[in-house]
């Protein structure tokens, strides 16, 4: 979804294979060699992978392509997006999965970093209209697909995003009306459907 | 070591404090509340932390201090440096931890998958003097600390880095003629003392 919103962004036009994770392709295989995983981008034939790495080449290789870079020029504010970014792939993508695969005082545990960490994304974010300010940002980029996982996060988790960070739940709204986003993002409801499968084949449904 | 290193290839004074973790000091807290971790550089009053990102900050601000900057300025190649970057912080990082702190079949699998991604590592060098080509790049910088670390892997995990990758111990000893890396190493016999002191608390000496 990363990589979609990015060259969404940028209008880039792009053919789009899916990939089964339990049968991985022969083409995967040869692009991602070393960790197997998607996403991957093919670019003059060459593999870039890991999605912030690719936002990252995407806003490189075409900086000023339909607006300004996702990344802003002053190098310090640059070094607070990444670290930002790779926040969200540590501590929400972590604590995401402990609420979505566990149960009792373990899930708890995951719901309160899950819910602390959201809290400071949305102070960070503070009074602006993106991460990137008036427009999407790298960090804007990088979060909004987690809105997919809420739904399921609170409802494994049973608690409200909305209640916890009303501001954040106004960052989505907009996020979701940028075309770039909406037309990127998969429904919330189709991922809740995938954790209860896994939910019940780790027997805990 | 890695953001000593990379000052130093630029050039730059600069103030240097340890801190002890067990007791972390409030300058640290003030400076990094998110993880409370080290390194952290303060520039200008402001904080940058997480190591990578210091390098790519301090890459940023100095670009051509001394020599040329360590990400080469083509996507493609700024691509590979950050993919093989984060590679030695997720795989090198966390087989070399279960090498140190465990025993057994789960060592013996940590020591397999350490060897395969030093062999990796040292694909990706190649028949290159550095990583960086003829001088030290972005993965010279995030790599080679890990050096100070070999000694008390091999000791602990019962293999020679030297014997299963020849040509990266040849990279490791141009790095240490290097003057900027020479001075911010750590003596890895010290290393390994505070590794047999971590070893001998979770009972596995």
């Amino acid at each position: 979804m990363r990589v979609r919103i990015a060259l969404a962004e940028k209008w880039i036009q792009y053919e789009y294979k899916e990939e089964n994770l339990l049968e991985i392709s022969p083409l995967l295989l040869q692009m991602n060699p070393v960790h197997k995983m998607v996403p991957v981008l093919i670019h003059n034939g060459k593999p870039i992978c890991e999605s912030l790495n690719i936002l990252l080449y995407v806003d490189e290789v075409w900086p000023h392509r339909k607006s300004r870079p996702l990344l802003p020029s002053d190098p310090y504010q640059r070094s607070q997006a990444r670290f930002w970014a790779d926040f969200i792939d540590k501590k929400i993508y972590d604590s995401g999965k402990r609420v979505l695969m566990s149960k009792g005082k373990q899930q708890e545990e995951a719901k309160k970093e899950m819910i602390e960490s959201l809290k400071l994304l949305e102070g960070v974010l503070g009074d602006k209209l993106y991460y990137g300010g008036e427009k999407l940002g790298l960090l804007d980029v990088a979060f909004i697909p987690f809105y997919c996982w809420f739904y399921s996060y609170e409802t494994c988790g049973g608690f409200s995003v909305e209640a916890e960070c009303p501001k954040l739940v106004g960052w989505v709204r907009r996020c979701k009306d940028v075309e770039s986003v909406s037309k990127s993002l998969v429904d919330p409801l189709l991922v809740f459907d995938y954790v209860l499968q896994l939910r019940k084949r780790a027997g805990l449904e």
